[in-house]
Formats: structure tokens, sequence, C-alpha cells
């Protein structure tokens, strides 16, 4: 008699374990990424884990690639390939945390990576290297404009602190008051100190 | 035959248990501040939890109310007892995230609060009321300083931003760094726009 065949099992891939663990992170926190929660969130053994991961802190390492690969790389490619005139970009830059959902969920993964970095060196080391990446990216916007090199990257870290409050503080004010906030910082950014 | 006189039990202050609770919530996240954990940790029965608190949602508000008085309230009460100049006061401003190790923890502290009023209503409540309590103080310097209403709530919410990101990227630059963006920022937000 032969034995029945077993239909091949549906094999996760590694992004649906890191995707998982992302949410897993943004929801219940770092403590909570957990090989053995996973697998009952997904509905695989916990076996399986292995194929893609050496161990706990490989996936974790992976949740982190993939958050930089996807928020660093969003601005970087925005501000490379959509406007010539830096004017432009920096207008395009301070309206980023106001994108709707996808910058909501954004904002929620960033939020929590934060709160991880605070106490690992790992995650710490990649939000270390996302906020360079992106206050050098946002400098080069200022150079554009015609400000020294110091002066530049000072405005830089102010614009990117902007940005960053502003997808923190998301429910601070109506929608025509952060307008309004985006076109005041976009003037004061610009101007030349007296 | 006389039975021992058991010497009283030490009895914990309230405030140890919110101290204990915040310190779970920075470490761990706020799934696990939990009643059995904290009595474990305070070393005491989990029963004496409930002499102070109705029950762990008790407790999480005293949580909350902890964290704004303390926050707040610092802030709040630096502007309305230290300089008489509002120029003084926006300089003052500027230099809170660089205190030292008590800004440090109180920036370990907000950011664990952020992350948890992210999925939870009475945390994002705190935060919101934080938020605009510290908004609306400083946008009353930049009025002294004599801008108009909108103006000045506009500068203050970028004032904030600045704090917010300063705290957040507490390792971005050195001390020199820092100061030099304290400074340039005091110019630029006093700066009318041209």
């Amino acid at each position: 008699m032969d034995h029945p065949v077993t239909p091949p099992r549906q094999t996760l891939t590694p992004e649906r374990w890191i995707d998982a663990a992302t949410e897993l992170l943004v929801d219940h926190g770092i403590d909570q990424v957990r090989v053995d929660v996973l697998a009952r969130m997904l509905q695989v053994t916990r076996g399986s884990f292995y194929w893609h991961f050496r161990d706990r802190e490989d996936l974790l390492r992976g949740v982190l690639q993939a958050w930089r690969a996807h928020a660093t790389e969003q601005l970087t490619r925005r501000l490379e390939s959509a406007h010539e005139d830096p004017r432009e970009q920096l207008r395009d830059l301070l309206t980023l945390p106001r994108r709707g959902r996808a910058a909501t969920r954004a904002a929620r993964i960033e939020l929590a990576i934060r709160a991880w970095a605070r106490r690992d060196t790992m995650a710490r080391a990649a939000v270390d290297e996302a906020d360079s990446t992106r206050i050098g990216y946002i400098a080069q916007v200022f150079s554009a404009l015609g400000f020294g090199i110091a002066e530049a990257r000072q405005r830089a870290f102010m614009l990117y602190a902007q940005l960053i409050a502003e997808s923190l503080l998301a429910d601070h004010g109506s929608p025509t008051q952060r307008q309004d906030r985006a076109r005041f910082a976009e003037r004061l950014f610009q101007q030349p100190l007296s």
C-alpha cells in the first residue's frame, strides 16, 4: 500500500518572518519577538524558522535591514529622482510625514525601533546610521541652496528634527494647521541668518 | 502561650510601585508591566499591590500622572521662575535636552511612553496633553518676543520639534556640534520672516 503523498508544506519566505517580527515589535515590543510566538502566528513549526535564520539575533538583524532599506532608501531615492530644484526638494521633504497610511505605519515602526535602540547596540547602530544618512542627504539640499557646509548641516538637522516631530506628534493640530506649519518651516529653513 | 509578634511588614508607598512600573516600561515595554512581575521585583506579595491600586489600569494611570507631573511641570516651572527676558528663556529651553543624566533618563521614559501611546488611548491622551501644554508655554515665549499668535504657535512647534529630536538623537554629533546647533537654532527661531 502506498503512503499518501503529503502535499508539500507551504514554505514561508524570510520576508514573511521579518514582516511578522516587525508587526510583533510594533504591537508588543522587542521582548515579544520570539521564535515560538512567530511560529504560532504564522502557523508553521518552530523548526521551519531555522531554514531561513541562524537564530533570533539573525532575524532581528533582518528586521533592522528591512527597515533601513525601506525607510532610508525611500527618502534618498525621492531626493535623487524627483526634482532638480532644491527648493522643490525641500518642500517635498516637509510633506513626507503627511503621506497617509503608509507614513503612519512607517512612523509606528520607526518609533518601536527607536525604543528598542535605547537598550540594544545592534538596533542603536542601525538607527544612528539611518539618521546620519538622512541628515547627510538633507544637508546636500541645503548646500544646493547655497549654504556653507557647517550651516547646511545645522539646517539639515533642524529640518530632520521637524520631520521626526511631525511623525511623532501625528495628531497635533488640524490638517490645515499642519500644512501651515510645513509652509512656515519651508520659509524659515531657507532664510539666511541676518 | 503567646504568639510571636510578627514585625510589621514594610509597606511600600504607591510611588515605589509607580517607579518600578516605569522602570519595567522603559526596559521591557508596557506588556511586561504586570502586577506579578512587579511584586517579584519589589519582593512583596501580589496582594499588597491592592492596598494602593484598584487594578493594573489604576497603576498605569499613576505612571502617566507621575510622568506628566515631572516632565511637564519641570518645563513650565522653569519658564515661570527662571528668567524674565524671553530671549534668555529661549536659550534656556534649547539647552534642556543636554542636561546630563537626568535628561537622558527623562528621554528614555518619554520615548517608552510615546511607543505605548501608539496603541493605548489613555497613554495617547496623556502624551497629547503634555505636548499641548509644552507647546503652549513655548508659544508664550515667542509671543513675548513680539510674534503674532499664529506665528508664535508655529515657531513653538518647531522649537519643540527641535527639543524632541535632540533628545531622540542623543548621540548625534559631538558636544561642540550640539552646542553649535542649539546656538544656530536660537538665532533662526528668533529671526522674523523676511
